[in-house]
């Protein structure tokens, strides 16, 4: 597998993680995303959307963290990381919908804003961020893990932007379900932190 | 199955054509938006994201129309509408995220702010509906269906809000492959319609 990557994006990181977590390697290709290599050829060939993670194994292309994880997981993590029967799999998508969408508004925009310096209204982003992460507190303080009684890719997807939340001025401070959450992610045999965690 | 449900949200009619592609029943429970039955008690304890569709089924309770999707096509679908092997589920799902991600900030946005009055920054909402579109229209010249040979619950995700994107001030003129695959998803046995379409 080659995985098209950036060190600093949690979309790339969540990707390496995986890989690390189920001991499976994967050939890393750093994109110049300052240089704008994302948005020429032959990566616009790559991802028409002009984004990163971008994977590549035996032929096949694929675009977007989540669904990146998704082929991951079932194709090198048994049924432990993304169970396949109905309800499982649509009870860890729920989280993996979470990542796309509310988690990207809100702690992944605020560090864009603050590290990157992305036209985002800050304010908006940082109060989504406290919403999401109330929702989340109170939802990991009843559930060791997000989706299942097991670390799945729910986790994965969802933990890296929350984990470096503070790079966009959001702190976890009156979230300790959310912290303990993370300290349980990071304790997973073979893990490894992305820079800023 | 019990689906908690809004009819003019592009989000509910998804499931509710789902389930009339596959010939499965559904009770329909309308909630009534415009007076905030969704951001109360009972409906905050099915999700804590205060949003529908929500669908109950054997005690298991989902939210998101995308993960809602995955759990009917995987228990009511066989292998046609969202194939289990690692490379079909992971191809349908960069698509379902487009639909979570590109096309409610797109298409999506534009139509909450022109038909809700709902604050969105309408210019952007409406690049980002055109710069999706364009995208869409180069891919489904080459394809007859977004992510297989055949009409998946990727078709299902995305078409909605694609479909009554006039609502929101966005025209598909310049788009004839999109509006070619709109109509062949009309045409398949059982279609419903949703309002303004």
């Amino acid at each position: 597998m080659k995985l098209y990557n950036f060190e600093l994006s949690g979309n790339c990181y969540k990707v390496r993680l995986l890989c690390a977590l189920l001991g499976v390697p994967v050939e890393i290709t750093d994109m110049d995303l300052p240089g704008g290599e994302h948005q020429r050829s032959p990566h616009i060939e790559r991802n028409a959307f002009t984004q990163i993670p971008v994977l590549e194994d035996n032929g096949v292309t694929l675009r977007d963290s989540q669904a990146i994880l998704i082929y991951i997981a079932r194709k090198w993590g048994g049924d432990t990381w993304l169970p396949a029967d109905a309800v499982s799999l649509a009870t860890v998508a729920q989280w993996l919908m979470v990542a796309e969408n509310e988690i990207a508004r809100g702690p992944g925009d605020a560090r864009l804003h603050d590290k990157f310096g992305r036209a985002v209204d800050i304010d908006v982003a940082r109060e989504k961020a406290h919403r999401l992460l109330a929702i989340m507190d109170a939802h990991l303080a009843r559930n060791e893990w997000l989706a299942l009684g097991h670390p799945t890719i729910a986790d994965i997807a969802c933990m890296p932007y929350i984990a470096i939340s503070h790079e966009g001025g959001v702190t976890l401070e009156r979230y300790p379900a959310v912290q303990a959450w993370i300290n349980r992610i990071k304790k997973l045999p073979n893990f490894i932190p992305m820079p800023g965690m």
